[in-house]
């Protein structure tokens, strides 16, 4: 298995996408959110670019049936119902329901990658699980890194690293690592015994603190509290088996 | 001081450039090559993109005063006078010649960062004296990184991350990382022993022994060889306190 990881969030040559496995990552906190709304029972996430966008894809459901998630300067976008923080998205509130979410990194990411045929969603939430799904795809992977508005992002690299060293450590069938790989997975070895720690030295992880979402880092931060692996796949990210929604609208 | 490095081998934003020291790095050969070269009697090297160029502008210079060096493929290029080892550059051969450079990554780096005021050359060869430069020049820092062939690479990483920590251990005023350059810095920390490991394990080094020059590996990774810091302005790179040549065709 070849493993690359592309470290700052531009589009990717279309070979890297297409005929791999891709994981999108957006640790603090898009993916982290898609991940814990699924597990809470989200039926689908449709990530968009605008906050417009959003608010016109909502008209098009039927009442009750969809939230508007998301946020802009990492707070709650007015009139949405959830802002982007895990937190929020628990209990009855989200159950069954649809979600639409627009953030300023980690939903642009799904449309970077959107021509690949196996999308997943990663976050240290579902770490383990996406890295046992990898194994059971057997393709090549390419770890996408959503990063901070264009910018190199630590945590966001930390998590890829740690996918990369689950996979490594596996060791089921042989694999290689290019020069970005072997150093994601030598940053997360620094993080390894407390992956928090490079949240609070990132700079999207200081203004998150900043800003009064301190609570989400130690949150995005928990390995492994679900094994459901999202699944992005013509602009919807859905459950693996999950049938279409019988929530109407799509027509 | 302000450190950032970039991971990757893309045109800079110009506010990154302008009003910040900015640092080359093209450890695998171009830069090693152009310390060693001016450490060793070249008087000024022009770096050119392409082999046509590098053919055209020797002809405007006279007889004798000028070398063409560089590779494609990491090879010498034919009808050149040198390949890209720095073992080549030594001696009578090169003393007080102009050199001609085009290479793979390393010489297009110069021009995506051709309007920097203060742009150095950096190596393992020099390192140390770089990070003297830098206090000297008391501005923010911008390391750029030449990578391999687009891609990012290790061994350039380890050595920006060498220089940040030298800058960081003297510690003689405040400075700032952005996540970038603290993972440099981690990554060197990791091959801070035996920096060359790090050179065997990169793609790029590994091509290199491929094709015979594992000897420049070695070469490379030493450490302060010089203390020479070459600057590169208006299109050459010449030694800081050089004065204009005396010979000749510049006209």
């Amino acid at each position: 298995m070849h493993i690359h990881i592309q470290l700052l969030p531009f589009p990717p040559a279309p070979n890297l996408v297409s005929d791999r496995v891709v994981v999108v990552i957006d640790i603090l906190r898009a993916t982290s959110v898609m991940v814990q709304a699924m597990w809470q029972g989200v039926r689908e996430i449709i990530p968009v670019k605008t906050v417009e966008e959003a608010f016109q894809l909502a008209k098009t459901f039927p009442p009750n049936t969809t939230l508007l998630g998301g946020e802009r300067g990492s707070k709650k976008i007015e009139g949405f119902d959830l802002g982007n923080s895990p937190r929020e998205y628990q209990g009855e509130k989200v159950r069954g329901k649809r979600l639409i979410l627009t953030t300023t990194n980690g939903t642009k990411a799904f449309h970077a990658v959107s021509s690949g045929k196996n999308v997943l969603v990663g976050s240290f939430l579902n770490i383990s699980a996406v890295a046992k799904r990898c194994f059971e795809l057997n393709q090549d992977l390419f770890i996408y890194l959503s990063g901070d508005e264009g910018n190199f992002s630590l945590e966001d690299t930390v998590c890829g690293g740690m996918l990369i060293d689950r996979i490594v450590k596996e060791g089921r069938k042989p694999f290689s690592l290019t020069d970005a790989s072997r150093t994601a997975h030598i940053v997360f070895r620094k993080f390894e015994a407390n992956v928090v720690e490079s949240f609070y030295l990132s700079q999207h992880g200081k203004s998150l603190v900043d800003k009064g979402f301190e609570e989400d880092l130690a949150y995005c931060a928990q390995v492994d509290t679900t094994d459901l692996v999202p699944v992005f796949k013509e602009g919807v990210i859905r459950a693996p088996s999950s049938p279409p929604s019988p929530l109407g609208g799509e027509g």
